[in-house]
C-alpha cells in the first residue's frame, strides 16, 4: 500500500465487500499523551471480547527518524504471538499526501483479512492528523493533564473531529482541570448540536495502569450504535469513499501530466515562475490537454 | 483569495510579470516560540532598509477560534500608519487545503502591489506547515530554549526545510543547549550536502529585545544571493509553480465532478462505501467521464 504497487487495483477488486466490514477507530493526540500505551490496552480489551484487531500507526514524520521500524518492534512485543492482532507502523517515506492515499487502502486490506476493528493511531495534532482522522468511523482524542492540550485542541480543529475525549494519565495533577476544560468547551458548542446529535464523551483513563479502558471500549460501542441508528455511518463512509476516489483520480492525472507530449506541466511551470504566464491560464492549458 | 472569488483568473492575468517580483520568506516554529514578535521586528528591519513588506500570517486553525481577526488588530498596531507595510492574517475558514490554494495567490497579489518582500508566517510544525513553507524562497525555523523543539523539529521534518534556524529568547536558560543541538543535527546531515550546497545557518536572537534581528536579515540576504547564484531560486520557484498549477487543475476537476450528469462521484462513493465497487474501479469510471 505504502509503495503504491501497481497490483493494488486488482487486490482491491478481489477483496469485494469484505473490504468495508471493519469498524475504523481513529486515535489521535499530541506527542507524549500516551497514544501507543492506550492503543496497546485497547487491543488487549478488544481481544478479551474475541474481536480481531488491526492497528495502523500512522507516523508522518521525517524519513530521517526511522521511527516506523523501531516502533513496530516495540509495539509487537505485547501481542507478538497473537494471530488475532496485526500491527503496522506506516511512515510517509517523504511523500506529502502519501499517507492520505495509503492509509484507506491499508484499512480495506485489513478488513478483507478479517479484522473486526482497525485502530488508526496518528501522531500529533496538525492538519494532516485532522485529515487522517476523517478516515475513522469513530475518533478518539487523547489529552494529558497540564499540557495546555485543551487550548491546542481548539486551535488545531480537533474539537470538531472528536467523538470521544480521553483524559489519559488521570492520576496526575491537573487531570480534573483538563476534564472540566473539555466539558466546558463541549458545552460551548452545544447550541450547534441538534437533539439527536452525538454529544462528545469525556472519559478519564490511565492506560499505563490499565484503568478506564473498559469505559473507552463501551463508549466506542455506544458511538457505533449511534452511527448505525442515525445513518451517520453511511454518510461518513460515503464521504470517505468520495475522498478516496478523488485522491485516486488526482494521482492518475498527475501521472498523465508527467507523460504529456508537447507543452507539459514542466514547461508551463517554468513560464509561470518567470512571470510569463499566470497559474490560472497555465491550469486551463493543462486541462485542455488531459481532460 | 481566501474565498476563491471567480475574478481571480482575470486578476492573475492582469498582474503580469510583477506577480513574481517579491522575495518570499517563510517563518515557522511551534506555538509560543515568538513568531509574531520576530515577524514584527523583521518588518521593522526591512522598513529601515526602505523595502516594502507584505506579511501573510497563515493560521490553519478552527473557524471557532476567530484568531485571524483578533490577530490582525494586534499585529497592525506597530505598523498601522506605514503605507509600506501590508499585514493579513489568513485562516482556513474550515476548508482543508484552502490555505494551500489561497496563500500562493495572495503572495502574487502582494508582489503585484509592489511588496519587495513577503513574509509568510505559519503556525505550528505539522505537515500543513511543511507544505506552506515550501512556498518560500527562504525558510526560517524559530526555536526557543527548553521546549524540546530540536527533537520535534526532526520529527516534523522541519530540519529538511530550514534554510536558517533562529534560536529565539536567547537570553533564557537552555539557549546554548538548543543552539548546540541544532548545530549537531546539521553536522549529522552534512554528508548529504555537496560542496556548493547551502549549509543551514543557526542564529541567536531575542525578538522582544530587538536583539539579533540584523543578523537574521543578513542571513536572509545571503541565502537569496546563494539561491540566485546557483540557479536554485529558479528551481524552487518552478517547483512551486507546478504545485500551484496542479492544485488549480484539481480544484477545477472537483467542480466538474460535482456537475457530472449520470453516474457522478456521489453515486460511485455510495457504491464504494457499501462494498459494491472498489475505489480503483470507481476512479477509472470517473476518469472516463471527465477526462
Amino acid at each position: 500500500m505504502e509503495n503504491g504497487d501497481p497490483a493494488l487495483p486488482q487486490i482491491a477488486a478481489q477483496l469485494g465487500p469484505t473490504a468495508v466490514k471493519a469498524r475504523v477507530v481513529g486515535i489521535t493526540g499530541s506527542p507524549g499523551v500516551g497514544k501507543s500505551t492506550t492503543t496497546n490496552e485497547l487491543v488487549r480489551a478488544f481481544r478479551k471480547l474475541d474481536r480481531r484487531v488491526g492497528v495502523l500507526a500512522v507516523d508522518p514524520s521525517s524519513p530521517f527518524s526511522g521511527g516506523a521500524i523501531l516502533g513496530d518492534r516495540v509495539r509487537m512485543q505485547d501481542h507478538a504471538t497473537d494471530p488475532g492482532v496485526y500491527i503496522r507502523s506506516m511512515s510517509s517515506r517523504g511523500h506529502l499526501g502519501g499517507l492520505a492515499a495509503a492509509t484507506p487502502a491499508a484499512v480495506r486490506v485489513l478488513a478483507g483479512a478479517g479484522c473486526d476493528i482497525v485502530l488508526v493511531e496518528t501522531v500529533g495534532v496538525g492538519q494532516a492528523e485532522v485529515e487522517i482522522a476523517s478516515l475513522a468511523d469513530t475518533t478518539l482524542v487523547l489529552l494529558a493533564p497540564g499540557m495546555g492540550d485543551a487550548i491546542q485542541a481548539v486551535k488545531a480543529g480537533i474539537l470538531e473531529i472528536a467523538d470521544i475525549f480521553v483524559v489519559n494519565k488521570a492520576d496526575r495533577d491537573g487531570a480534573d482541570a483538563t476534564y472540566k476544560d473539555i466539558h466546558g468547551m463541549i458545552a460551548l458548542g452545544g447550541s450547534e448540536r441538534g437533539p439527536g446529535d452525538w454529544r462528545p464523551r469525556v472519559l478519564k483513563a490511565s492506560a499505563v495502569r490499565g484503568e478506564g479502558i473498559e469505559d473507552v471500549v463501551e463508549s466506542i460501542d455506544d458511538h457505533e450504535a449511534w452511527l448505525t441508528r442515525t445513518g451517520e455511518l453511511t454518510r461518513r463512509r460515503e464521504q470517505r469513499a468520495a475522498a478516496e476516489i478523488e485522491a485516486l483520480v488526482v494521482a492518475e492525472l498527475r501521472a498523465r501530466f508527467a507523460e504529456l507530449p508537447g507543452v507539459g506541466l514542466h514547461e508551463l511551470a517554468a513560464r509561470v515562475a518567470s512571470g510569463d504566464l499566470d497559474p490560472y491560464a497555465a491550469a486551463t492549458r493543462l486541462l485542455e490537454e488531459v481532460a
